[in-house]
């Protein structure tokens, strides 16, 4: 049988016309798009055409909101800290909250150890943060809120334009951490209210290691990557222009196909949580079904790991996650599911299964009879379950 | 005519086989190496047999001491930034010299900005650092020692090893970007006794956009991009893995053919160096003609400007740079030549003259009969040539 990957969160394939925009790249030579002759003008214009593709995508009013970045952990990165340190004057207080990816937990946490105060604030049991939590948590010290527009583990997805008008009410940078709903479900800057989106390029089928910012403009941030004047002044560095090119193709095509992506891929999810009962028992769905991304549903097994679900899936070529690819090696239960409400026991009973628009009924058909196999296995070696 | 591209300093054409790992790579939908499945399985030993090929390079006695970065610039952040922040408490005294690249004098001023003292020694008339005087500089509180390997615009290589002896008998930290030397002339980290080496893969006609940090074990350092585990917990993000496929290419083709290369690049700079005067006259050789780089001849060129040479010879499809391409648009005369003791006027009529092995006679030949007519038409339109 032929390998499913139902582990998109953690990488998508490229689609066909991104390789061959990347591959006439590599082909093509292009040079060093600050260099002032016509090699580098060339290279220049190139450069400005993926900008733009990208600054459609998220709806920003001028490309130049647009910096390119090495993925979704720089651009969050470049977003926290840069402003978290061009703003320490005017106060030294971030708002966060207890679901965050490790990019933004961890940037945050750096800062805090830098005298930088962080009020983070929990979810309820939808696994969703309430606005009105964010304008208490707001004092006149605070300089940033961070919320992250869906969750990576859950795919459930945040009130961001209702926090966003907190922010805009209360005068606070407000930035939202997009890197897996960009180019997935429709994200636009302005109708969010956010000054800064983090966002990459793999998760609309781009190349991996490219990601971009959106800052927009008048906001007052420093740079990550000091150096060069590249990026509008706000990023160092030569540019990866190849993926680049990569990610503004992809973007384009995202553009184009985001409502059909999103009925394909919702109808699989819709299938999927159906067909779930068919199947196996004694499972928790954390993923919000009002709320959430249409490629992605996050199921805890009673009883059992998931990482023996995952190998032992693995050992029929279907390929899930546990959690986090970012999170592979520490042995703790995903801090996610523990905020949720979910016991330690539970959380480590965690799949994470995420699809394409490419997938088809019959992948899942596939998956759920293996993983009822699986499951019936691992039960029936399980001293929990016994004892159940 | 055809195009003839002199700026190898800001850009290198990919190695044929260079582009196919790439090519190869981007069609065979590597998936995430933190992936514990086989297909993660699958890509991390891409990403592993990548690491080893750069350790080679620079004789890395582990390839974990080895981090892919998005470039140069990203390396130089990570390495000035996050010792400084990691020994904090050890110090806040900086020491490095008045010509290093941007992306150094600009993370060192983001620190002096944060409380971090800083010593910045000059250079003699040949454009080198005095080692005592990097002795004499160092302090009880000096926590860092960074200083280039080669220079980006004038290719002067500097006493590295002889500096790395005295950091290492006073227990500081010592950082060399070697941006521009690694893979093109030899860089051993033992042999120099750095802790920390910042390099990029384009300079060895690897792809722009992927860079590696050599951190030597035990360095006690933060990451600049705070997120996942990848990278051994030195750097989040997901990898760029057709970028870091192509670097470990180039990687072993540099070790390859290290010295045939060399003895090419030589061979073009003797012939050019030697020929010059047949064609022009009042023009100064910024290059240290007994410590520099193979590839690269910096000459200023009285009463005139190089821009507008390099403008003019660009009609002539001949590519040359006045400057580092990180400080395009910048009107300022560069900073390395004035420290080197040039007049603005001199260090303005500057052209940075690079290539590759794959160059010829002819093509330096055909540089310097376009050179000598565009001089004589600038110079014939100088103010300040007539009244010379």
């Amino acid at each position: 049988m032929g390998f499913i990957n139902l582990d998109r969160i953690s990488f998508n394939p490229l689609l066909p016309e991104v390789k061959q925009v990347m591959i006439d790249a590599i082909n093509s030579d292009l040079h060093n798009p600050s260099s002032q002759h016509k090699a580098g003008e060339q290279a220049a214009e190139k450069l400005a055409d993926a900008r733009q593709q990208v600054a459609n995508l998220v709806n920003a009013g001028n490309a130049k909101e647009i910096v390119f970045t090495s993925g979704g952990t720089e651009s969050v990165n470049h977003a926290i800290k840069g402003t978290a340190m061009a703003n320490r004057e005017k106060g030294s207080h971030i708002v966060t909250t207890n679901i965050e990816h490790n990019a933004v937990l961890r940037s945050i946490k750096r800062l805090s150890n830098q005298g930088f105060k962080v009020t983070s604030l929990p979810v309820d049991a939808a696994g969703r943060v309430d606005p009105a939590a964010v304008e208490d948590a707001i004092t006149d010290e605070t300089i940033l809120v961070s919320v992250m527009h869906s969750n990576n583990e859950t795919g459930t997805i945040q009130p961001i334009a209702e926090i966003g008008e907190v922010t805009r009410r209360k005068k606070v940078l407000f930035h939202c951490d997009a890197v897996d709903s960009v180019g997935v479900v429709p994200v636009d800057v302005e109708k969010l209210n956010v000054d800064l989106l983090s966002f990459a390029s793999n998760p609309f089928s781009g190349p991996t290691g490219v990601g971009g910012l959106y800052i927009r403009r008048g906001t007052r941030i420093f740079p990550l990557l000091d150096g060069g004047v590249q990026e509008n002044n706000k990023r160092g560095g030569t540019e990866n222009l190849v993926g680049i090119i990569g990610m503004g193709k992809a973007a384009e095509l995202a553009v184009q196909h985001m409502e059909e992506r999103i009925g394909q891929m919702q109808a699989l999810k819709d299938y999927l949580a159906e067909q779930l009962p068919e199947y196996i028992d004694e499972y928790i769905v954390n993923t919000d079904p009002a709320h959430s991304l249409p490629n992605l549903l996050n199921i805890s097994l009673k009883y059992i790991e998931g990482e023996s679900v995952m190998l032992m899936l693995d050992e029929e070529n279907l390929a899930v996650a546990t959690k986090s690819a970012c999170a592979t090696g520490s042995l703790r239960a995903s801090h996610v599911l523990l905020s949720l409400g979910l016991s330690h026991a539970d959380a480590q009973g965690t799949l994470v299964v995420s699809w394409g628009s490419d997938h088809t009924r019959a992948d899942i058909d596939k998956f759920l009879a293996s993983l009822a196999g699986v499951v019936n296995t691992l039960r029936s070696m399980s001293p929990l379950y016994q004892k159940a």
